[in-house]
């Protein structure tokens, strides 16, 4: 029972080290007492705004010390925040904010256009305006329980429709604890966060940096060469990446090599090339591979120190408190080195999807998570993942799902079958291409297609190239068969 | 749900980090695969000579490697392991096992006359004869629910019978965590403990390694010349001590300083003496004081780093998971530096005294532990404790409950009255002593006194001196003023 009840992080923090440094934003330093102070603040003017306690509200916020005290106020409130991409299409925001109910939206002021924002159907409150309202006392959720939701992120899947992931207070702080468990921390530490605070992997740098007491330097987007700088000038410790990002670090090193109180690159969104972690290795810069998705709240796989070197191209072991099983088709363990999904449990793991009661009967067994993506595990148990979800396209460190660009596409009413794949790509790892069967009465450009990808879906996840052909590949039950759309292409039958 | 389950702490570890060390216990080593495999191989004897999942099952065992094993094969079973102070005498051992309905007892060979075993209703397993029982396949318990008991440690209160403080998987985790939150920790960290496995100074630290993957050296019995040599030699880091030990080392110290590796000593039971931080500040020995029960799973209450110089005499503040008021009489908060009584929070928190509701609804109000010990808060919310349980003795680090030798007293037939109380000493803090008052028609000697107590109390608890007198200073409701016998001490009234 009270061992769900926990102080609010926030204002707990600030009452333990209230001197200690919170966050750095360019030339701006918070610490923990001031961003508490600015926090309680907004909290009074969202308040005073019509917010409260229970609702659920939508954030569309950049990288900035702004967002990072909106955050904190939503959670001061106990509200659940929605956290939403930047990158979405007006229509995309639109269905996520019409599936969870959300009852207003905080956004950059600039971010949409009037004609944009009147096809939300909610409040909107843009955060200059926020900002200028009178301020009124508000109710401060004193203590948190562990099991309520405190965000809300989207993720699609096999389905088409993106699924809202409820993450709780306590998915996120087992998160914290199980990553600090295996890294170890310090009051040294300081953790430079470039990745997106929408996505999970910057909002758990966020949520650690409350819970430790630990500095979170953060940056508006990811610059090489000023990674490089202030992991010296600021003294980082410990970076969360994606492959890209790395590579590009990587190449801009050149000849210098990063000081030693540097500790670690956590490298997450997908698999890594090898050529890569041994670039890494040559430049003495330290890598841990990690596995984790939204639905574990970040990581939930990472190499411990004593295997990175032995261990390389591995994922490494579940954190402390969680467990990881690779499973047959028929539901038994698979052997070592047989590949199988990987299904996880642990507090870190969702409690489910928002409304989706047919994914949450259909993702969730006996407490184990079907991640629905392909790995083996090797004699000692350390993880390889070869696939992410069958179909998943990892690109630049954001997930794309075929089968939402599918239902975009179908709608076209020219367009009568779709599939979408992911192909290689020096840049961003993947990017996705799609192949297209016309209706037999019309005649659509690749032009037109990619102007009406472009109006429903945001920019990363648009198909970088159309390919027409006459029949989709499928099994006998008709289910497309995605993989197939690469033997297409490497047949060379693209044209049309 | 989810949330309250988690893989079976030891078997976790030796599989996440099997050849990091575990253990250091004079010559021997023993790495967490190593410790795994003895305590399963123990587990196997334990289920062979009838120990089974659920039961309680007191252990009475000195510091040693062979108890570690033990300890944990008793987890591995899914035991409520009974931790019995080894000084106990057969009497209250006896008490103690029959409260908690134990279904076996584990005991060093050497420990007890065979007219002692006798009267102990139980079954008794003798460690030498355990260990040379045949191996069966035991049933492991692979999963723990952090609301399962793991361990229960008794100690007494005012009402003089002991109770069984019930400490959850839970209660040590959560404490496991709330420590390194506050201290921090890297792969670098080797924590000394000499202070009894049995209590729960000794048993969290056991708790730590296997959550941390951290080596636990093990010493038999406190020795400051050896603590400071292994900090030297073994490069400890943190070591756990009471008033009186770290006293010792820091006379032992001399001339010497300790190695930069060494990073605290955590100070506990009971507040220290000024003069010994000043000792220690001298010789840059960095002291975290700390604030904590059996019935918090350890410290709940710990001075922060940057706090240590400006903050000297505090406890500090409350690990991150825990919270503290100070109450006044009346039920409300005291003001800055007015002193009321100690409230805790927390999941370290226990879930309370086995078997006794009455202790429970008095202890335990609407989620908050009322801890009977007298504090004060200042502006910035950093305790001081100005005194235990208004009448607990801390003699050595042991807790001595004057209401249990009080009762003893009350048993001898010539009898009628008694009265216990501590006064200073120089090598324990405290000792206790006795006030009684005879039966009109009985004489009895202090040695008699003295020989009555040491066949019923462990030998700390024996009153080092008896007074007679001829009436306890009571209140109008005739209950006893334990603090006014202090100064029928100090009017030299103690004669005969």
């Amino acid at each position: 029972m009270s061992n769900e009840i926990m102080p609010n992080f926030l204002k707990n923090r600030a009452f333990l080290t209230p001197d200690r440094t919170a966050l750095f934003f360019n030339e701006q330093t918070l610490t923990f007492k001031e961003l508490y102070e600015q926090s309680y603040q907004v909290a009074g003017k969202l308040q005073a705004s019509g917010v409260r306690n229970g609702q659920f509200v939508g954030v569309l916020l950049k990288n900035h010390l702004d967002t990072v005290v909106i955050l904190f106020a939503l959670q001061l409130l106990g509200v659940k925040t929605v956290m939403l991409n930047n990158r979405l299409t007006t229509v995309e925001l639109a269905w996520q904010l019409n599936d969870s109910q959300a009852a207003y939206l905080i956004m950059e002021g600039s971010y949409l256009e009037a004609n944009e924002i009147v096809t939300l159907e909610v409040t909107i409150l843009k955060k200059e305006e926020l900002f200028s309202t009178d301020f009124e006392l508000p109710v401060i959720q004193e203590e948190i329980c562990l099991t309520d939701v405190c965000t809300v992120m989207y993720t699609s899947g096999t389905t088409g429709n993106p699924k809202g992931v409820l993450q709780t207070y306590g998915n996120h702080w087992w998160s914290a604890i199980g990553s600090a468990l295996n890294l170890g921390f310090t009051d040294k530490d300081r953790w430079l966060c470039s990745v997106p605070l929408f996505h999970i992997s910057g909002f758990s740098i966020l949520i650690r940096s409350v819970i430790y007491g630990m500095p979170l330097i953060l940056h508006e987007s990811f610059d090489a060469k000023r990674t490089i700088e202030e992991i010296q000038s600021k003294q980082v410790t410990i970076m969360s990446v994606v492959g890209t990002m790395l590579t590009k670090v990587i190449e801009t090193l050149e000849e210098e090599f990063l000081p030693s109180s540097f500790r670690c690159f956590l490298l997450g969104g997908g698999p890594a090339p090898l050529p890569l972690l041994k670039a890494c290795m040559a430049k003495e810069v330290p890598v841990f591979q990690t596995y984790g998705m939204t639905e574990t709240s970040s990581q939930i796989v990472t190499l411990s120190p004593e295997y990175s070197l032995t261990k390389i191209g591995s994922a490494g072991k579940p954190l402390f408190p969680a467990q990881l099983q690779v499973l047959l088709e028929d539901g038994c363990m698979a052997g070592p080195m047989e590949a199988g999904e990987i299904v996880v449990k642990g507090p870190n793991v969702t409690a489910g999807y928002l409304n989706r009661q047919e994914a949450n009967m259909d993702k969730f067994k006996n407490g184990w998570f079907y991640t629905g993506d392909i790995g083996k595990l090797d004699e000692e148990g350390f993880l390889y993942v070869l696939d992410r979800r069958s179909d998943l396209i990892i690109s630049g460190g954001e997930n794309i799902y075929p089968a939402e660009i599918e239902a975009v596409l179908l709608a076209h009413p020219g367009i009568s079958e779709a599939g979408v794949t992911g192909i290689e790509d020096k840049t961003w790892g993947q990017v996705p291409i799609a192949f297209v069967v016309q209706n037999k009465e019309s005649i659509v450009s690749e032009e037109e297609l990619m102007q009406f990808c472009l109006a429903n879906l945001a920019k990363y996840k648009v198909p970088k190239k159309f390919a027409f052909i006459n029949k989709l590949p499928r099994n006998a039950s008709k289910k497309l068969l995605r993989r197939k759309l690469l033997e297409i292409l490497e047949d060379g039958r693209l044209e049309r």
